[in-house]
């Protein structure tokens, strides 16, 4: 292949390179490194600078990548950690996703806009984009800890009811009002999958094991594992959940081998190579150019408003844990990222949601995915200097 | 991304899967995994059941594969090694192209066709697969003994005059005659840029170690080496060379430090799950179809001085070295792969090659190409029962 990928490799260089640049250059400020990689997206990205207009193949590369930001953070999420805190995950998820909505829905009525476009900004509002914290929460080796158990664990079923109320606002843009029998069948899917995984599928896994040592290729655990990743991610795109839902069930599967399979470095050094693609392209998504006067006051408000009304639903039923405890979990469930962008390009490309409204769910995206991570490392800052409490990471840093 | 991506996950798993499964099939049976990946993707694939048509995401994906096949495979070739191998390495790689060009340009000849086809045939039974064999010595953990130092060297040797000929050729189809001064100037950057790679490359990276270990980023030097194998690929492609030749060479670079800068397992988790795309994708482009009566007897003998010269070219230069090591390395340099279905392709599609010359090098490729692994396992059969001469390679295997 002498002459043909020459435009993609240099794509995969600009891109992997700058994402890790202005990462490297914002953890030395004590900034998560991820935060620089959006940011190298936005500024070298179409709607700035317009140097790298990321093509197809990055994209796809960015969808890969995101599997395995959310199958990384899967495979240090021990089930029975998962159902030690599944009551309170549950409880956050649920007043995560109702308190945002009312807030956003009411404002936007009573700033005057129609139902159709409250309701999206309201939906946007109520999506947490586990890829972001996942990533945040992995650099600063606190993935173990209570407070992001409960995290991770909420935004795992606050996705599973994002995708459910995606799949009620898609049903409104579709112009024919909800489709109940559709929802009902996809609620019954997304709660059955999500019970299989946490309660059965470890259980196949621990049975599997000494078969799968007897396999005759080369690192035959990493195989298998990488396999049940990408069926499961097909399989939760296919019945209407997010691929990334079931990256992060694949991985929780095998989280109790993770160790004795070598997987955390090997599937590690794949998420280190393509996550990247998936950081710089949602960068590359941000357009400052969208916001005229009254759009920006009205999206500062409604970033407002997703904040408090995050912090408040997600640490209210933690408050018996502390206010410490109750504050890291509202701010970890802060930063919509990509499940509200994709919310508010549902509702753009069916018309029914106007070019500000869409800039407005953008710019809130932008600040929740913005501020998390700097004020998570704050609070983190007792257990991540503990760190390390996972030997594959004392291994896996130089 | 709740609906886009199925299909691509779905492809994704689909070749993945079938790749290594009927490559564990292939392993059971003491066959080299990497030939299942193949004949996979020849079953599978457009040409034969039409199952999986692989998307350009494949096809880019594919690529991106071969460079981590390459630069894995360098991160086991310590330069030192590859100096003291290279007076050898030269002879053959010369050997192994002056006699295939010599008897396929007169086999051709002597069967009727015009020079212009004799040509490409010559070229086509030029080239060495660096990529199939590094998997095959890969598998085998052979890597580090001599046969497969001589064989890597000569085929990256090789590699680098094979670009030259493809540059020839490919001046032939554009029907420009030869033109020298772009022939020369490719020469020169071909050569300053494995002198570089090969004497002054590995002195930087001693140089910038203890500058990378201070990064704030997690995994610095994983980042530092995956940039840098991005950049050669691209810069390599770019001077008109292949990207496989910079990937080799970036991994080279780093081979004295990939142990204690644990790259082995992390680059090996990437490989892993990328390799299949490629190998996959060569076997899509098999197509048995094209073979008519005559076709098929020109193919054989073709195929059949592929393997003679080949063997005789580069096991001649190391008759010294006793025949056993003499015959491994003419085997080693034996698959032509994708770098002959390159050839072949430039010819076809500027119109000066027709479609059952094409078809005898697609042959003669998948011939040499399914011959020679299986025959290395049988050659090396002694070193890979010692094997795991690697401490990463047990650590990497279940």
């Amino acid at each position: 292949m002498p002459h043909g990928p020459v435009d993609l490799l240099l794509q995969l260089f600009a891109i992997f390179v700058s994402a890790k640049v202005v990462g490297e250059v914002f953890e030395r400020f004590h900034v998560p490194s991820v935060l620089g990689e959006i940011l190298a997206g936005a500024v070298l990205g179409p709607f700035a600078l317009g140097w790298i207009r990321p093509s197809d193949t990055i994209h796809s590369l960015a969808e890969v990548g995101v599997i395995f930001v959310l199958f990384s953070a899967g495979l240090e999420t021990r089930p029975r950690d998962l159902i030690r805190v599944g009551g309170k995950a549950v409880q956050v998820a649920v007043a995560g996703i109702v308190v945002p909505f009312i807030l956003g829905f009411g404002y936007m009525k009573l700033r005057g806009d129609n139902s159709s476009e409250a309701v999206f900004v309201g939906a946007a509002m109520v999506a947490t984009s586990v890829g972001i914290t996942a990533r945040v929460l992995g650099d600063l080796r606190v993935l173990s800890s209570q407070a992001a158990k409960i995290i991770m664990g909420a935004a795992v079923f606050d996705d599973i009811l994002g995708m459910l109320l995606l799949a009620v606002v898609a049903g409104l843009a579709a112009g024919g009002g909800l489709e109940w029998l559709h929802l009902s069948v996809l609620t019954a899917e997304a709660v059955g999958f999500a019970l299989f995984m946490i309660f059965v599928a470890p259980k196949i896994v621990r049975r599997i094991e000494p078969r799968v040592a007897r396999f005759s290729t080369q690192s035959s655990s990493l195989i298998v594992a990488l396999s049940i990743c990408l069926f499961l991610s097909w399989l939760a795109a296919k019945i209407g959940m997010a691929a990334i839902i079931g990256a992060f069930f694949a991985g929780m599967m095998f989280a109790d081998h993770a160790e004795e399979w070598n997987l955390l470095p090997r599937v590690g050094g794949i998420t280190e190579f393509l996550a990247p693609f998936f950081f710089f392209a949602i960068g590359t998504q941000l357009d400052v150019k969208l916001f005229g006067n009254g759009v920006l006051a009205a999206a500062i408000i409604v970033s407002v408003l997703a904040i408090i009304s995050k912090v408040i639903g997600c640490g209210l039923p933690m408050w018996r844990d502390g206010w410490p405890t109750a504050f890291k979990v509202g701010i970890g469930m802060l930063p919509r990222g990509e499940v509200a962008l994709i919310v508010a390009l549902v509702g753009l490309q069916s018309g029914i949601v106007l070019q500000s409204t869409y800039a407005i769910v953008v710019f809130m995206t932008a600040v929740t995915t913005l501020i998390a991570p700097p004020v998570l490392r704050y609070l983190f800052r007792n257990e991540a200097s503990q760190g390390n409490d996972h030997p594959s990471h004392a291994r896996a840093q130089l």
